[in-house]
């Protein structure tokens, strides 16, 4: 992973609203990869966040960047949404129309481009898909090395073609939103098992293994998947670093008794998050939900008025299925803990002469 | 896995249906472990299988079980599940009360116990939970290891406290009946990258990792999860000694242009298989089927008429998610090839003095 910058196979995914500067600058000052996700940050947050973590650690850095299309007709999806909503409304007592302002998820553009040729990180990783031709032209014209993510084999080969330097093979344990862009059926999503060695056997390019890595036996796996080195999110999620939610760190400690289940209820795209109340409700995959990104809008004040109760029925529980005995050490102490571990297991599986 | 009585940590899947005495010996007399599907047959079927394989091989076998207790009230099911398939019943011409004897899946009993005790196989192995604690004892007491099959972290435990030898931790990767017995919701099902590593951690005894290991890269990718070895299935479905149909085997090979589900169409139970047109128009999991194992006797006319046709419209299609180049090659070869590559990988992936 000389390519990356970095010594240590190890990548800190990129996490919406649970991490930023102090856990990638943790992670990459222990030689993996930090990564800072600007998706819902303007240009200008992003540029102060980049300083911000440049004189706290000298490691590469990672931008990581959403690259949806943003959706049309929102009026009418927002209103079917919110009628889908209004019992809930009802029970918490809030008029429907209350606007609660939450983080917007904007995709890769113009502006952003402009702060990347700025910023000359290391990394520029995208999460569904990639820009368009002349905004990645630009990105690589950095000597950024460019990142996105597939979740079949697909997705991988188009990724390459396009582009693409390094693919994230996001196998379904993974917590958060699924990379997908070519998929649009959840069925399509397979274990990160089944789906590196695909990858691998698929495209030239290097490999990076997602989704049920939370240690160093993950990684060795991975490896001998033939990856060329991990990415991990949720076992990061109790490090001090970490930004989630009092609520969110309590779901997670109990996540033994908990399952996950991929959702579109909180963004209007699937992604993996521990089961609660709306997605019971409602059923983890719903018709009636929004376009991605604003199906969150709608769900703010719920949100907010549940957690004021201590419940965390309309928040969204990002995890992935590996979530068991989750620690609660420094980001850069298990960066460090992993690659180390792992090599002494690689070492320990080698045939011993006499074997 | 001596305790196995094997020399190679590769236990080949009971696949009913798929394999039969060919197969295992071939997989027994390379060093892994080669089982003998027994759901399908009656006491004096097996004990003759029994004496063909032990004719054709020295090594350690496995007889498998279902453990299932056969549903009540079947008349209004199978009424029930007709009626939902009585329109293919019409485009294919059928009366809709034919009937086609189709192979039943017997639960293990009171006889089944006696040919275990007779044959004394090294190894039995039970989906679907375990017998009775009065059969298991008589199981135990022939010197038999028990395995069966754990699909979470709970079943697991269960299954340790029941006394079962060894945990085949089945991953939702994998193709076939999914094992669950304790779960009935698919959405508890997660990934093997995942599952290993908790099961290692939940219980003391040896565990099995299974799903989506295809390869030597899978193999060692298991062992670093923790797991003593491995059990395969889908990658042996190509080998000469399989038992599955032309058009299986035709599906199999053209794989890559395909997706598997989780659907319990073909038997009233969850299994993985291709998509085929029959769940993609009912959906691959349906309430309306029938229960466990009978839902495949409305089928059979269905299946019969269409393959006549060429068609695996009503066929089961089992595989699981690792499902891309498979080798049509012998396979005690391939167990063979397997094990010496997953040496090597494990030898090259070593750190070298000066890493």
């Amino acid at each position: 992973m000389t390519r990356l910058g970095i010594s240590l196979p190890i990548l800190q995914a990129p996490m919406a609203g649970a991490n930023g500067v102090g856990m990638a600058a943790a992670v990459s000052s222990a030689g993996g990869l930090g990564a800072l996700p600007c998706g819902m940050l303007n240009p200008q947050g992003v540029l102060e966040q980049v300083g911000d973590l440049r004189s706290q650690t000298n490691g590469a850095i990672n931008l990581n960047f959403f690259c949806h299309v943003a959706p049309t007709e929102e009026d009418a999806a927002q209103r079917r949404w919110r009628a889908a909503l209004a019992p809930y409304y009802k029970e918490l007592g809030i008029p429907g129309d209350t606007v609660v302002q939450a983080p917007a998820r904007l995709p890769f553009d113009e502006n952003m481009c402009r702060v990347v040729e700025q910023a000359q990180p290391q990394v520029v990783s995208f999460h569904f898909g990639l820009p368009e031709a002349g905004l990645l032209a630009r990105v690589k014209a950095t000597g950024a090395v460019v990142l996105s993510s597939a979740t079949t084999v697909r997705e991988a080969r188009w990724l390459e073609k396009h582009g693409c330097d390094v693919i994230v093979a996001q196998g379904c344990e993974a917590g958060g939103h699924r990379g997908m862009f070519l998929e649009a059926d959840v069925g399509t999503q397979i274990g990160t098992m089944a789906l590196v060695p695909q990858v691998v056997d698929a495209v030239q390019c290097p490999v990076v293994a997602a989704g049920g890595i939370s240690d160093s036996r993950g990684i060795v796996a991975a490896l001998a998947l033939g990856a060329d080195a991990v990415q991990i999110g949720t076992a990061y999620l109790l490090t001090p670093q970490s930004l989630v939610s009092p609520l969110h760190r309590r779901a997670l400690e109990q996540a033994e008794e908990n399952f996950t289940a991929l959702t579109n209820l909180f963004s209007g795209r699937a992604a993996r998050g521990l089961t609660n109340r709306l997605m019971q409700d409602l059923g983890p995959l719903a018709d009636q939900v929004s376009a991605f990104p604003n199906a969150g809008t709608a769900l703010a004040p719920l949100k907010a008025a549940a957690e004021a109760q201590g419940k965390a029925d309309f928040s969204s529980l990002w995890s992935g299925q590996n979530n068991h005995g989750l620690q609660a050490v420094d980001a850069g102490e298990l960066t460090r803990t992993w690659a180390a571990d792992a090599l002494g297991l690689m070492n320990q599986m080698a045939p011993k002469a006499g074997d």
